[in-house]
């Protein structure tokens, strides 16, 4: 009998950092001296001292409410102790890292309650509507747009609905490859749930380890092998949500013209119009083969070229992306190469059927060789050992005294390279205020027919106030990004940071449109307040 | 200098047919022998009586109405003659076309309304918004759901906003292989304007040679090549849109995080929320090659299963369809092999690049061969031939006496049979009730590889009454399609045909989600009233 319950999760992430605090990495006496030198960071703050429960902010929800939602869900499933309350505050972007090592505990919700079921989740937002209880819908708890906080003071409260115990495959369809899985479930275990059948979903983010699927839907992710699997956005087939108007349930027919694709109105959404209880995903047969190489280009945007030609016309690697001059020389991790060889390394990974992706890897490489690419194989196995642990660096070098954060955008080719130069450009002014100039990195780390994404890396020396110092110079590549026709953000969300740019995306009139949607499903305004929309 | 503007359009269709009435196809003494014999057809009506303008309803519009909308668009522009009247009632279904070859004309818009601008389209918006005056966006006037028959009695007039002179490719941006094309470009204009330059848009509804640009964005389009080049909402990366609250600017990139794909509302919104102007398309080289090929399978679910073998695992044809048993009889048009063979006749087309056209070719081929398909070379040249020619015949046998009505339907690969089954039992219970039984034609016609459409034509004697007698076996089919887990339809669209089924697809709540939506665009709810959304 195949496995329909999930395995166990990976360690509980660590309230101060990005996972399992046991793999945060000790940083070479070669990256300390740059990080002294390069940047300027001096201080090196170390891990965070522990917060006592005495620190959290006193809970705000009645006995009385917290009563009847423990009746919902179960005593055991309504969770007001401080490690509940502390896991369950804010997401894993460096700010938030940087206030949760403060012991800035502001905004911990009150009540993690855990619904059993999809029957549950309605019950509690119904509950929490009447007594106007802002809901913010946890999944993983790796938002780093700021998802996790919504603004909740006007409330009566804030319960955090953890979608953990909703975690089973609940149905697998082969003769259509769709999975029915819950939302709780994190990357790796929906992952092994469908390996056991045969099947993935193909769906590897930088967050993978620790998201769940709901958040993959929610804040419309896409992984490192979107090329070859597409977007999540692209993989959900049907979606139900639980809303405090009630249920939505989505999705008939992969395709159709039934009207707007209401699908679509809930990917994106970020728990601020409901909370997904299920999903239907598209599924494929485990690839037999995985083969990811490197592969060295002249220049950023002579790579760039091969990764559009690739795009447009193939053949399609599984994983393409390519990191710029500086990204490329920093991943060397061989400071003394720095600067030197100005080439631009590009991850081009093959997925499938054996035989397939022997072919289509021959196919491919002769369009990289053909456009001045060389092969780097050992480039490829490094970045797959590697894949995942970018945010465990960072929350070594935010011990280091360094501040260190991503942000992304895409675009149409042709405004491509404009947005590119423009951002590093605002970024760079911003944060070179202070002091040292940072060290700026990007790589184009997802490619359509039309556009591509770009994805920043910026490290600098912490200022005595990094929150600050990162809000003034994301708002500044924030202004750049819309000065220069890219899209706010490529795959993180909106979450409470970008929502001041939302009006820029979609314009005044499609804030409406998502105002009059939230005002229909949650006419108390419960759900994530000021995420996704911003607050009048 | 490549063209900009469109060429000529086709000649104007016929108010009582589907297009040219010149190409309406005489019938053999055979086929009239077959409707005779077979169905049981007995009066042959013909064409019908030219129009007299005194038979259209009296222009309910004010003077003062038609001034003001003549003033914003230019006194040409708004048209109140009996024939820009005609040629803008309704739509091109069979009960559209019975009726008006009834000289039934009620509902017929007061006035056409051309803008040239999307400023102009927004101020008639605008001003019709405050006068109550219903609005149907019209383009190519081709849907056949009902989608060009707002229910306008409780409104001050009906204006037909044409959107025909918004045709020009604006711009096309080779690098992104995006084109900016106005809604109102016929399908061929579109294609020859994008033909010089190099590229097509590769999307091919047997709608094609009639519909718009606009019409398919708004009623969600798929193509017979949507195998290869998806279907229309999947190549639009762009929407400007005029609407009664303002302007929908959408698409800062191919994909995006930030917040719910507002497009995705546009499309398939129907005219019901707004008017788009303007539309960027993804678009490609144009194919150097483009093979068509007939191959024939032992049974449709035989056949079938290979269609969902190349639409999972590829490799993947660009124009990929199976005719049922019924379906492949009828279309060899030599009633003598009627019921003899039992085959199940494939279109399996390539376009592209020559030698990737026939590597593709080749691999397919194998497989098809590999599950027990038999080449027919001569049936892909038939079908390349005939491929528009569907909606002439269905005008020669509408005037020879028979009801001939399509109807089209999508789900997941595992319930497409229960699906085909329901659907063609409902379908013959409802049409034997009034005598011989009818002949129930099928195909699959687009796939997808979580999933199918199935496309369905019905022939029957036409009773006295045919819009009835359509009506009520439309209605067993839709109940059919809603209880086998359909979507009740894959690309023609809701119009105000299929509005009692919405609650059905996207549930009682989305219905309210979609309300929400037009009461922030269209708070008057001029926009296409009763089209989408069931009235109240």
């Amino acid at each position: 009998m195949p496995a329909t319950s999930p395995p166990e999760p990976y360690p509980e992430p660590s309230w101060w950092g990005w996972g399992d605090p046991a793999r945060v990495p000790a940083l070479s006496e070669a990256v300390i001296g740059l990080l002294r030198d390069g940047l300027g960071v001096r201080e090196a703050p170390g891990r965070p001292e522990p917060v006592r429960g005495e620190e959290l902010p006193p809970v705000r929800l009645s006995h009385a409410s917290v009563a009847a939602l423990a009746e919902i869900v179960g005593a055991p499933f309504a969770r007001s102790d401080p490690r509940a309350r502390l896991s369950h505050t804010r997401g894993k972007s460096t700010p938030d890292l940087v206030r949760m090592r403060a012991h800035d505990l502001a905004g911990a919700p009150d009540l993690v309650v855990l619904p059993g079921s999809h029957e549950e989740a309605l019950a509690v937002l119904r509950f929490c509507a009447r007594r106007r209880i802002a809901v913010v819908p946890f999944g993983g708890g790796t938002s780093v747009v700021g998802g996790l906080e919504p603004r909740a003071q006007e409330f009566a409260g804030l319960v955090a609905l953890d979608l953990g115990r909703l975690d089973a495959l609940s149905e697998l369809d082969e003769e259509s490859r769709v999975a029915t899985l819950g939302p709780g479930l994190r990357g790796p275990q929906a992952e092994a749930l469908l390996g056991a059948r045969g099947y993935t979903i193909g769906h590897f983010p930088q967050s993978f380890e620790y998201a769940t699927l709901g958040g993959f839907a929610a804040a419309r992710s896409s992984g490192q092998a979107s090329a070859g699997y597409g977007r999540f956005d692209e993989l959900v087939v049907g979606l139900r949500v639980a809303t405090p108007a009630g249920t939505l349930e989505l999705g008939r027919a992969p395709k159709s013209a039934a009207g707007p694709d209401l699908r679509q109105l809930v990917l994106g959404s970020e728990g601020a119009l409901g909370a997904i209880t299920s999903l239907r995903v598209a599924v494929r047969p485990a690839p037999e083969a995985r083969v990811y190489e490197g592969w060295r280009f002249r220049s950023f945007w002579e790579g760039a070229a091969v990764l559009r030609r690739l795009a447009q016309d193939g053949p399609r690697p599984t994983v393409l992306r390519l990191s710029d001059e500086a990204e490329t020389a920093l991943n060397l991790a061989q400071p003394g190469e720095l600067g030197g060889g100005g080439e631009c390394l590009a991850i081009v990974g093959f997925e499938g059927a054996a035989g397939e992706v022997e072919a289509r890897r021959a196919a491919v490489a002769e369009v990289l060789r053909g456009a001045g690419g060389q092969s780097d194989p050992r480039a490829g196995e490094e970045w797959e050992r590697d894949r995942y642990r970018g945010p465990y660096l960072r929350d070594a070098l935010l011990c280091a005294g360094a501040l260190v954060e991503t942000l992304e955008t895409a675009a149409f080719w042709s405004s491509l390279r404009g947005l590119y130069e423009r951002v590093g450009a605002a970024l760079r002014e911003s944060l070179s205020a202070a002091g040292t100039p940072p060290v700026i990195l990007c790589h184009i780390s997802h490619v359509y027919a039309a556009g591509a994404s770009l994805y920043f890396t910026v490290g600098c020396a912490a200022a005595p106030d990094p929150v600050a110092q990162w809000r003034a110079a994301k708002a500044a590549a924030a202004e750049a990004i819309v000065a220069a026709g890219g899209s706010i953000t490529h795959h993180h969300g909106i979450g409470a940071d970008h929502a001041p740019w939302l009006a820029d995306e979609v314009g005044a009139l499609g804030v409406e449109v998502l105002r009059a949607v939230k005002a229909a499903l949650d006419p108390a305004g419960i759900m994530n307040p000021g995420v996704l929309l911003p607050l009048r």
